[in-house]
């Protein structure tokens, strides 16, 4: 009843706005197709150039419809916001839109049939990348796109208009995932995600192989039972299926969490599932990309074979330890350039330069043969970690509401291109029994994920993931922007083909009704909603048995990392952290005199001031010094004023310094219509968390 | 002597800097380009998966090698700027490194034959944009790139990967100048840009068409000169000549105005060469298409005919009217939205529809046919002065710093890339003959425009432009990356390839001697530097004769323009200015309430007040009530409260009102290093300002 009332509140308050919008748009298209005849006729002797001329200002023509998709659904959102309507994030609604435009495009815009495509038929062996054509004696340069099936080349010359607003999948790939997953990393709530690390390491990488595995082998399943039944008219081997069980083991943080932030959910919770939809991302490309290099080496392609199956392995390592190193390099690089040169003066510049260094990963990550997209992630996660220290305040803000926008845009887009994908991409194969099966293979997998994991992970934690955690993780698993980029990316057989289709159905259900869901999901499993991220840890400040219990379950396996990190890694890369004069060996004294910034000293006197402060917290006192006795592997240098820190850097030191970075990442104008505090988690789109 | 010692200095500097990364550069390059071979040969049955991963990792490679460059580009700015090294520009900077990079591309890396081009002869009478090809059954797609010179064909085959470094010369046409240009009119300094409108439209307007034929005539003289001494290869037109005297009558800001504000140039010089050379690139682009436009109907398609020659006149004017008033629609609509919707609560909404409908501009303007370019220019204008208003202080920070970004990014690729081009380019025609006469006749026509024009306005003006000014201007006729997009646009005859070649060495010499030369310039014509653009302001009103003249010579042309703004668009557009119902005849009394915001009455009172404390400066209270008597076109409405700013929009009003709306404009962050007031000129690359 709720749910009515809202949406016919919503409707009316979208109707005002997109029909106008739509007509003019519907019209604009029309006077941009109209007038290109017209003028064609003009000069009909200047052919070549003006043929480019007009496709450019098709491509403009195209280009603007998507912009406009964009404008509409910002309004749309800007309404929904303003009027409190919460049932339809962002990115459903600008599936809607594009679902909208692509009918319009599909069925009310009639183009005539272009004849200028011509089929040659040549004697060639090979494609060449490209074709140097004389045509009665000129010649003419043209560039390879790709092949066609042999049936779809009538379709080509018949919907050259629809062709025309579809764009070359590779755009996804390279222009606009790579914003998206860069913000994500470079946006990670470091403190619960260190605090949480166990636990989304293994739903993000066995969580991801289980999920695909699942799925592959339930929709092989499916496949050999279509077969059967004679409902498949191709071919769809067993790696084609583990192929789609790896492209939709990609799960899409951006709606769920949109509402977790407005509604405070939970920060564990939180934490779990952005962390595992950040890093199941980077699992899931590799994953098929290692599944396509699977090729035995008989002549039947399709068998099993065990060296070819430990090659696909040795693919997924290789190219995930190398793009992992390719984005921490270019990261570590990035902070070394920001620490060691005085660009802070010249905020441009400064920006300038983590702009370019941070694209210059996934540039370096696909040159040299790995993925790009996963190397920017952990360019991401290394920027945010270390280079953001060194940066100026107004290069911090710049560069975050930079990428804020960037992500903003790119996933806006890509939403909207999947809603018009639905009616102008022309091969679809809608296939009942194949998408039934895929269905229940997505919920089965999704399940054989978290529950199993969650039970072997509780064995270990203290801080248990309780049911209904568990309940809310299973429902959460939308699949965005990287399922449908994995999926066009190669549509060229059937079997891919019936896939995108698929996916593109699973993408639309998930967001609608999963997403769309998530309140009442919440309420539902009682979560407990409005948790200040901060709040939360004061709570676990007072009580110091249970703030010690959520450390320890995480810190066993990082203390190791983190205390390198503390005392070694940050002091060299940014100029926080204690100096390395009392961290390092004293033999090394030059070199860590040289790579010692002089803030650093600062930041010594300035940390004990600080743990004073703390120590005035009755409960914080007891914490600091029962992990000071936890810690054993304290060098013992510099013991006199610095041993608090320098040493000493246990998990209560984590955990602070985390907080810390937190507090640093927090953005501006976003107090303006919520009572909230300075310690918001960092960096989550501001408008997404007011509530009004 | 000074020079050499900061000469040496500064490539001591750069030393260090770029011999391991350009080092780097290389290997990089290699080794992409020796890893490729080998992965060939593993699956040799997915050959155009292959082929297309290939070609994507070898853009990846040449765009890497493009970041890179920025990157130095960036670091030894920085260099520079720490140094106080002020005889080389950014721009000049990048065009040195394009330079080196592409010596060592041409020279230094040699890439086996690629033997993948075929060349096909084919019987078809077009050249269709898609090519389908049937390759021994298979079909695969090709699209056209363009037509290629006979001669060209083997050039093609062999340096293959010289093209690969070649991008489309479209990109910098609707990628890359667009922000750059946007820019341009969003920081355009209104207060002393509408001082000086009357000169700053003569220069840019009459001064180009002036420079555009002096240098056309210029250069056929040259060319017949050529033909007689038989120096000349191919047809060279009359049309080429004005083609080219259009491309190279665009003149480029950004090095002599990064060293003026640097050295707080005097205002009115600054806003004369700022204004002509923001407005003379959209004339010049205009008068280029015009150009090409022009086709006489007989045969000989190059004799002079009044039909062909009003036509080209007619579409300057409805090319330029189009997209000038299609910039100004864009951005009143966003100023629309932004008024009347409460999207200021959501700055990421806000700044993301901002740039959306900006770029929206540039599409809707190429798919029309009009020049996007142009349009951009003129939305940004729009934007800065109706929009900006009504944006929220985090919205105005972020446009600001994104389009300031995008500027500097682009234009630094633009420049680098010119380097490159000089020896990457397949088809240069060195001609010493016309480079020789080129040099001469863009001397006479930038001479034949700034003297002239200065001559006639003085007439008018009462702040003459003096001698020095006008010696200055015509040594900052700097050209820059609108020059060079016009004309790399179309290198298909021989004499656009000439041109191309030619342009390219004028831009160089222009950047190089005239930008580094500009300071000795500058203290050679004896022109005041450290002139505080507020200070100024602040002699003027204690000195009130001075002012009055200032404010009148430009103020006549603009009176009418600014009441109307000041009283009717204003209050529509923004929550500033006088309510609409003091201004709007009583008839129009809903309307006028229904547009009026409410923030509008409270201006009202503020006004007032505001009014009341200028009232005590003793020089302005007279000059307030000197303009009151002049104003008679006061509507006499709402008198009692209102007067004073209601009808009374007089110049002083306007003045003042630009000086704040510049306030308002002042960026942050710019008072780390100079010892600046609140009152600099808005939005000027900031690091540009710091003199250190």
């Amino acid at each position: 009843m709720v749910f009515k009332v809202t949406v016919t509140r919503a409707w009316r308050a979208t109707r005002t706005l997109w029909l106008p919008m739509l007509v003019s748009l519907s019209v604009c298209v029309c006077v941009c197709r109209a007038s290109s005849p017209q003028e064609d006729s003009a000069m009909e002797n200047i052919v070549t150039e003006k043929k480019a001329e007009e496709s450019h200002r098709q491509d403009s023509a195209d280009l603007l419809i998507f912009i406009m998709l964009l404008t509409l659904t910002i309004l749309t959102i800007w309404l929904f916001k303003h009027r409190r309507f919460r049932f339809l994030h962002e990115t459903g609604l600008a599936m809607i839109y594009g679902l909208l435009v692509g009918v319009v495009l599909r069925y009310g815009i009639h183009v005539p049939r272009d004849m200028g495509n011509v089929t040659l038929s040549c004697h060639v062996n090979a494609s060449p990348a490209t074709l140097l054509v004389n045509i009665s004696g000129k010649y003419y340069e043209y560039t390879l796109k790709g092949e066609i099936g042999a049936n779809e080349v009538n379709d080509v010359q018949d919907n050259e208009m629809l062709r025309k607003v579809t764009f070359d999948p590779e755009v996804f790939f390279n222009i606009l995932l790579p914003p998206i997953i860069f913000h994500a990393g470079y946006s990670l709530k470091r403190r619960h995600f260190f605090r949480n690390m166990g636990s989304i390491l293994a739903y993000a990488f066995l969580g991801t192989v289980i999920s695909c595995f699942v799925i592959g082998l339930l929709m092989y399943g499916c496949v050999t039972l279509m077969k059967q039944l004679k409902q498949l008219d191709g071919d769809f081997f067993f790696t084609d299926c583990l192929f789609f069980g790896a492209i939709v083991s990609a799960t899409d943080p951006v709606t769920v969490l949109a509402i977790f932030n407005e509604l405070q959910v939970d920060v564990d919770l939180y934490a779990l599932l952005f962390g595992e939809s950040v890093l199941n991302d980077a699992v899931a490309v590799i994953l098929s990309s290692s599944i396509v290099a699977y090729q035995p080496q008989g002549d039947n392609s399709h068998t099993f074979e065990v060296m070819a199956m430990l090659k696909s392995f040795g693919v997924f390592l290789g190219v995930f330890s190398g793009s992992f190193a390719l984005g921490v390099a270019t990261g570590v690089f990035t902070a070394l350039v920001t620490k060691f040169t005085k660009l802070r003066d010249f905020q441009l510049l400064e920006t300038a330069l983590f702009f370019l260094m941070s694209w210059s990963t996934f540039l370096l990550a696909e040159a040299c043969g790995f993925t790009g997209v996963v190397a920017v992630l952990f360019c991401g996660i290394t920027q945010a970690h270390y280079t953001f220290n060194n940066l100026s305040p107004e290069s911090q803000d710049r560069t975050k509401q930079l990428f804020e926008l960037l992500n903003f845009l790119a996933e806006n887009f890509i939403f909207s291109y999947m809603g018009l994908t639905l009616f102008t991409f022309q091969n679809h194969i809608f296939n009942p029994m194949f998408i039934v099966g895929a269905f229940l293979a997505v919920f089965v997998g999704r399940a054989a994920n978290i529950y199993p994991l969650s039970f072997l992970l509780n064995l270990g934690r203290r801080n248990k993931i309780r049911s209904n955690f568990q309940h809310m993780m299973m429902f959460a698993g939308l699949r965005g922007a990287m399922t449908f980029a994995l999926s066009i990316r190669d549509t060229a057989t059937y079997a891919r083909q019936m896939m995108f289709t698929t996916t593109l159905l699973v993408v639309f259900f998930t967001v609608w009704i999963c997403g769309g869901g998530t309140t009442q999901m919440l309420s539902c499993q009682r979560i407990r909603v409005g948790v200040d991220s901060d709040q939360d840890n004061s709570i676990s400040i007072t009580d110091g048995s249970e703030r010690r219990s959520t450390k320890h379950e995480s810190a066993w396996l990082f203390r190791i990392w983190y205390n390198f990190d503390h005392n070694y890694l940050k002091p060299i890369l940014t100029h926080s952290g204690p100096p390395l004069t009392a961290t390092l060996p004293p033999c090394c004294g030059p070199l860590a005199r040289f790579l010692t910034s002089p803030q650093a000293y600062e930041n010594e006197c300035q940390l004990k001031d600080d743990d004073s402060d703390l120590i005035l917290t009755d409960g914080d006192m007891n914490l600091t010094y029962g992990d000071m006795t936890v810690s054993t592997d304290a060098t013992g240098a510099h013991m006199s004023g610095g041993a608090a820190f320098a040493g000493a850097a246990t998990c209560d030191d984590l955990d602070r310094e985390l907080t810390y970075g937190d507090h640093e990442l927090v953005m501006r104008g976003t107090r303006l219509v919520l009572p909230m505090d300075d310690s918001e988690p960092p960096f989550t789109d501001p408008y997404q968390r007011l509530r009004m």
